[in-house]
C-alpha cells in the first residue's frame, strides 16, 4: 500500500463519460490498496472559454492589471471538474472529497496569473486519506497570504500534483495525459518520432523549457528538487487495463543517472513558437547594462528565456532577448518608455515570426561535435539561425517560424532518433 | 451618497455584452456617489449545465448524499461572473474587486444545497469601499465553519444580496430582474396582469412563498426581519436612463402600512407546480402524531408546506401535506420505512400531479367573504378543490395541475385584478 497522487489532463476530464472513466480508473488503484491523491485540471476549453469571456470584456487587458479577478475566475474551472469527479467517484461507492486550493490550503505568492506555490498543509488530506476516502485537490490554484485566490499559470495542475506529491512524500506521482508518454519529438511534425521509456530529469527540463509541452516546466522543477517520482503516461488506456501493467507504461522521469537509461546523444528534439525576440541597439557597453534592461522586465513580471549580448564595437553593443509572445507589445512598450531615454540606447527592434528549436541530451556532456553537427544540418537545408544559446544538456537555436517544421524534422533523422539507442 | 446594494440575476448576466451593461449601470450609480456592492447571480443556464454534469454522473443522487460536491460545483457559477463583473467595472476604469463567499465571509450552517446565512462580516467590504472602490459579492454561497462551501438553494442570490444589504444597513437593496416589477400574476398566465407599484412586505412574503419566482421566499423573509428597503426591477432598461427615474421604477417592497398603498382587496394570484401532496391515511388520533411524521421528514432536511389533518373519525384520522416534488421519493420511502410502521397508520399515498393557486392580499383581512368568492370561481370552472390552506392575507387552494392556468385566469379575472385599485 503506497500513497499514490494522480494528475488528469483537460482532455481526460473533458466529458462527464471521460470523467467517470477517470474515476473508476482511481477507485480501481484505491480498491488495491493505494492511498489516492488526484488532481484534475479542468475540463478541456473551459479555462479558454472563460478567459474569452474575460477578453470580450476587457480587450485591451494587459497582464496584471486584471490578474487578481483572472485567477478567481479562471479558478472556477477546477473547482467544477473536481466536484465533478468526487461526484463520479461517490457513484462508484467510493468516498471521496474534493478541496479547492485555498481549502487545503495550498498557499502561493500573491504573482497572480503566474503565482508560486509556498507551502501546502496536508493535515486534512491526510485524515481524510486516513478515513478510507480519495481526496481530490483543485489544480493550477491557490491562495495568497491574504485569502486571494491565485492561479499557478497554464499547466499548472501539473505543478500543483507534483507539490502534493513532494508536500505528503508520495510514491509516485503519475500525470494521465492526451498522449502516452514523452517522445522524441512531437509526432505530429515528425511521424517517426519514437517513446522514451525513461527520460532523465535533467532532459525533461530542458524538454519542457523548450516548448515540448507534455509536462510544464515548473512542476519538472519541483520533482527535482524534491525528487518526486515523476511518470507521463495516457488516460486512454482501458480503465481496466491490469494495474501493474498501467504502472509500468508510459515514460518514467527518472533521477539516477545509473539506472538503465537509454544511451542517446540526443534524446529528443524541442520546439516551440511562443517566443518573440526583442533586440536593444547601440546600447553603451559599461557595467550594469543587462541589469538594467532586463531588471525593468523582470520589475514588470515579464520572464525572460534566451538572452544574448553580442561583442562590443565602439563601445557599443547589442543586447537581445526573448520573451513569451503574450508580453511582447508589453515589454517593447515598456522599454521604449522607461529603458531608452535611461539608457542612451539607440533602438529597439523585435520580431514575433521565430521559433526555437533545441536538441536536448545528457549524452551530449561527453560528446564534441553535436552542436556543429546541428548547425550544419540546419545549413543543409538553407535555414539561416538568428540566436544561439547553449548548456551541458541542450544546443537551442532561433530561426524563422515558417522553418519550424522542416528543422525539426531534419535533427530529428541526423540524430538518428526514429532508431532506439542500443 | 448612500450605501447601496445592487443584485442582477442570470439573465442580466447572460452575456458578456449584458454584463457590460450591468458594468455601466453600477458605474452610474458609483459616479453619482454611492457605495455600491454588488451581488450578481450566475450566468443564465451555467447552474442547470453543472448540475446537469453532476446529474450525468450519478444518475440516482438523492439530496445532501452529494451535498458537498453539488455545492462546491454549483458555487462556480457565481465565482465566475463575479470576476467577470469586477473585470467589466475596472475596464470601465472603475476600481473593482469581487469576493467569493468564502472570502467576504459569509458563514453559513451545513444544510448543504440549502444553507442558511448566519453571519455575514463586512470588514472587508467596507475598507474597499471607503477605498471608492465597487465590492461584488458572489451570490448563492457561503461557507460553513468547517471551511465547506455552501449554497442557499435557488434563487439564493436575493438572500445574499438582502442579507448583505442588512449586514451593512443599506439604504436599499435593488433587485434587478428580467420582468419589471412584481405583478398581479405571472403575465405570460394572464396577458391582462398588471404591476404593482407598491406591494407591503407580507403579501410579498405570501407571493413569494406561493411560487411568484420574481424574489426568493427567503430574500423577502430577511428583508422584513432586517427592515430591508427592497425594490425589484428591471435590468433591461437603457443603463443610462436617469437615475431618479430608475429608482423610481419597478416594485418597492413596503413596510409601512400607512404608506400610499394601493387598497385592492386581492393583490395578487400566485400558483406554482413545484409540489407534490403526502397523505398518511388511518393514523391513530392521539397527541403527538404530527410530530411523529414531521419531525420524521424534518430531520430528513425535507421542507413542508401545506398541512392538513382531517376530523377524526372511529378514532383514525387522514394526515396529508405537501413537499417540492423532488424530495417526494425521499419523503415517501421514508414514511413507509420509518414512520409508517411505528404509527400503526394503514397507507401512505401521494400525488405529484398537482398544483397550488393563492389569492394574496393585505385587504383581505378586514373583507369577509373572500374566500368563499375564490371557491365559487372555481366552482363554476368545474375544478375540484383537494386541499385548502388559509392565514390572514391568503388562501391556498391544492387543484390538479392541468386546470392551474384555467383557475388562474379565472381568479384574476374575479377579483378585478387587471384594474388598477381606485
Amino acid at each position: 500500500m503506497a500513497l499514490i497522487v494522480h494528475k488528469y489532463g483537460g482532455t481526460s476530464m473533458g466529458s462527464s463519460e471521460r470523467i467517470r472513466n477517470v474515476a473508476k480508473r482511481v477507485a480501481k488503484w484505491a480498491r488495491a490498496g493505494h492511498q489516492m491523491v488526484v488532481v484534475p485540471s479542468a475540463m478541456s476549453g473551459e479555462t479558454n472559454r472563460l478567459l474569452a469571456l474575460a477578453k470580450e470584456l476587457a480587450p485591451a487587458q494587459q497582464g496584471e492589471d486584471y490578474g487578481r479577478e483572472l485567477d478567481a475566475l479562471a479558478a472556477t474551472g477546477e473547482q467544477a471538474s473536481s466536484a465533478l469527479l468526487a461526484i463520479a467517484l461517490q457513484a462508484e461507492g467510493m468516498p471521496s472529497v474534493s478541496y479547492a486550493g485555498w481549502q487545503v490550503p495550498i498557499k502561493t505568492n500573491s504573482a497572480y496569473t503566474k503565482a508560486r506555490i509556498e507551502s501546502i498543509d496536508d493535515a486534512r488530506i491526510r485524515t481524510d486519506l486516513a478515513a478510507g476516502k480519495v481526496v481530490i485537490v483543485t489544480g493550477f490554484q491557490g491562495v495568497d497570504a491574504s485569502g486571494n485566490i491565485t492561479t499557478l499559470g497554464r499547466g499548472g495542475s501539473d505543478t500543483s500534483a507534483v507539490a502534493v506529491a513532494a508536500a505528503m512524500k508520495a510514491e509516485e506521482c503519475l500525470i494521465y495525459t492526451d498522449v502516452d508518454g514523452v517522445y522524441t519529438t512531437d509526432p505530429r511534425v515528425v511521424p517517426e518520432a519514437r517513446r522514451l521509456h525513461t527520460v532523465s530529469f535533467e532532459e525533461m527540463l530542458e524538454m519542457a523549457s523548450l516548448g515540448s509541452k507534455v509536462l510544464q516546466i515548473r512542476s519538472v522543477e519541483f520533482a527535482g528538487k524534491y525528487k518526486v517520482k515523476l511518470r507521463v503516461l495516457s488516460s486512454f488506456t482501458p480503465w481496466d487495463i491490469n494495474i501493474t501493467e498501467e504502472a509500468a507504461s508510459g515514460t518514467l522521469i527518472t533521477f539516477e543517472e545509473d539506472e538503465q537509461m537509454e544511451q542517446a546523444i540526443v534524446s529528443g528534439i524541442a520546439f516551440n513558437r511562443d517566443e518573440a525576440k526583442i533586440s536593444v541597439l547601440g546600447v553603451p557597453d559599461k557595467p550594469g547594462i543587462a541589469y538594467q534592461i532586463l531588471g525593468a522586465v523582470a520589475d514588470a513580471n515579464v520572464e525572460v528565456d534566451m538572452i544574448i549580448q553580442n561583442i562590443s564595437k565602439d563601445g557599443k553593443t547589442d543586447f537581445s532577448f526573448t520573451v513569451n509572445r503574450n508580453d511582447y507589445a508589453k515589454t517593447i512598450d515598456l522599454l521604449k518608455a522607461k529603458v531608452l531615454p535611461v539608457l542612451g540606447a539607440s533602438e529597439v527592434q523585435g520580431d514575433t515570426k521565430i521559433c526555437k528549436v533545441s536538441i536536448v541530451g545528457i549524452g551530449m556532456r561527453s560528446h564534441v561535435g553535436i552542436a556543429s553537427k546541428m548547425f550544419r544540418s540546419l545549413s543543409e537545408e538553407g535555414i539561416n539561425i538568428q540566436m544561439i544559446s547553449t548548456s551541458e544538456i541542450k544546443t537551442s537555436v532561433v530561426i524563422d517560424e515558417k522553418y519550424m517544421e522542416l528543422a525539426v524534422r531534419a535533427l530529428h533523422k541526423a540524430f538518428d532518433l526514429e532508431q532506439a539507442p542500443v
